[in-house]
């Protein structure tokens, strides 16, 4: 028998197995659009009127995210502006950046595009062909893309960066870092960091309570085109594993995603002690660093020293 | 190649692969009961010449727990009393009351046996046989179980309760609790329960950073017998399938249990203000309760209502 959609008895089209809700594709977008409005209201991501850079990196979240974002910003009185980080991975980024550039022309936003290069002398492909020791390209790359998003961020002077994590992102995020025992980097993943003297932007995760598959439909539906290249220095191994075991659990205890995340929120919001330290000025670029040297310079100097 | 102990250089037996240690069997035994005081005394435990109802069900972890335990107690100015719950099961509990008697006889220490029969009326085989709706046997028995250590440890004038908990127990229920959006029993599992109004003991879990594959080879080593049968009534599948990924885990990236123990323990640490309800006394039965009715007697309350 064909389900009808619950909201306007069409056809339906998605069905959203742990809620039992059915919808057509029309009703399926209105409710995804209505959930990031509940998830930025919750957890008062946006104020009104505020000017957001949304980290538009080209792939299917990020891209899904600036549709909303755009679709919401008349109402919600804010400016957008795309910052598109080139990190120099040849093939792949070349696909998401022209995904990216069309978004942004056909939604009329304003796009910068940073690139390592220019920013940190070298290009990601360069930095892993000439690299030296067990430093991961995620590693790397995570850390400058990080500073390269503030600097665009400050270039237009932004109150917000708005980054595309999903759900899964932010289950797999907090399961790494749980198994790891690093809890510091569990506590920095915070949705809900306040602005802090030293941190300009607050940062928000407005997707964080949609699950990736139904990012995935959105984009079917929308139109909007999702990367065929995986990144070739992609090397997070544990968190595959992590996915896998989450989409397992998923598929016999539908919901549970949405339930750990809940905890998830609640701990990270409730674990306003764990010791960070102070933080103080970087000595070489006076950005906000908790040593007298920040990772992002610290990087560069190691990329430096594979050069000698 | 024949590998040598750490210690003493005699053969081999076990090898931690987390740690790349190789132990032979009394140097192993010898690591459990120093890791199991290093435990203690990092989370405060015990204080010298408190008195310790231990629970023992008879099975493995409640064993080793009592044997180390005992085996600390001078030193420690502990006075140890064993707590033992009959719960009524046929088989499957007669057995490991055996074991815990044997125990308890063998070390010279007292041992109090309390049935759930003649506490809340039923024993459980009793109550599985009338149920007539989908509470779960884990859910009546650990009720049920936990007020009934209190009721011995209460008898014998205890300053704390220790229960055999080991790591995987602790992270399967973290786990448990985090899948399900359980937060409040996150905070409620917490090892490091100071004495509260209300509470009168202090909740101690010396084993909780020990594998559980230690602890049986530390019972084999010790010639403490493991009990052959399961539990009938065991129904936590969930818990079953979070065991496995765990073990698959661990298989793949030896010590991911220990760092998770370590993220639990700082997250627990860390979470102080997470809402508990202040408690109250129970109406029926004077225990401390977050309700007006405690669980305890709301479940005895619903078994007496089955017989209807």
């Amino acid at each position: 028998m064909t389900k009808s959609c619950i909201k306007c008895n069409e056809k339906a089209t998605y069905f959203r197995k742990y809620s039992g809700e059915a919808h057509c594709n029309k009703c399926f977008s209105n409710s995804i659009i209505e959930k990031t409005k509940k998830t930025i209201s919750k957890h008062k991501m946006l104020k009104y009127g505020e000017k957001i850079a949304v980290a538009v990196s080209g792939g299917k979240d990020s891209l899904v995210l600036l549709d909303i974002l755009n679709k919401m910003s008349e109402r919600q009185g804010s400016e957008i502006c795309a910052i598109t980080i080139d990190e120099g991975i040849e093939t792949y980024r070349e696909e998401s950046i022209s995904f990216s550039r069309n978004a942004c022309n056909e939604m009329g936003i304003q796009q910068i595009v940073l690139s390592f290069e220019e920013l940190f002398n070298d290009s990601l492909d360069q930095i892993m062909d000439i690299r030296k020791d067990k430093t991961t390209s995620c590693t790397i790359c995570g850390t400058f893309r990080r500073r390269a998003i503030e600097i665009g961020a400050k270039k237009i002077n932004a109150d917000v960066i708005a980054t595309g994590h999903n759900l899964d992102d932010t289950l797999q995020t907090f399961l790494m870092n749980l198994f790891s025992g690093d809890i510091k980097r569990i506590k920095q993943s915070n949705h809900n960091l306040e602005k802090k003297d030293g941190f300009d932007f607050k940062r928000i995760k407005p997707l964080m309570e949609i699950y990736e598959e139904e990012i995935v439909y959105y984009a079917f539906v929308n139109k909007i085109p999702i990367q065929s290249i995986d990144c070739p220095h992609s090397n997070e191994s544990i968190r595959t594993e992590i996915r896998q075991i989450l989409v397992d659990l998923e598929k016999k205890h539908p919901g549970i995603k949405l339930n750990t995340m809940r905890s998830i929120n609640k701990i990270l919001d409730n674990t306003e002690n764990i010791s960070e330290k102070q933080l103080q000025k970087c000595e070489i670029c006076n950005f906000p660093s908790s040593d007298k040297i920040c990772s992002v310079c610290k990087t560069v100097n190691l990329v430096s020293s594979w050069k000698d």
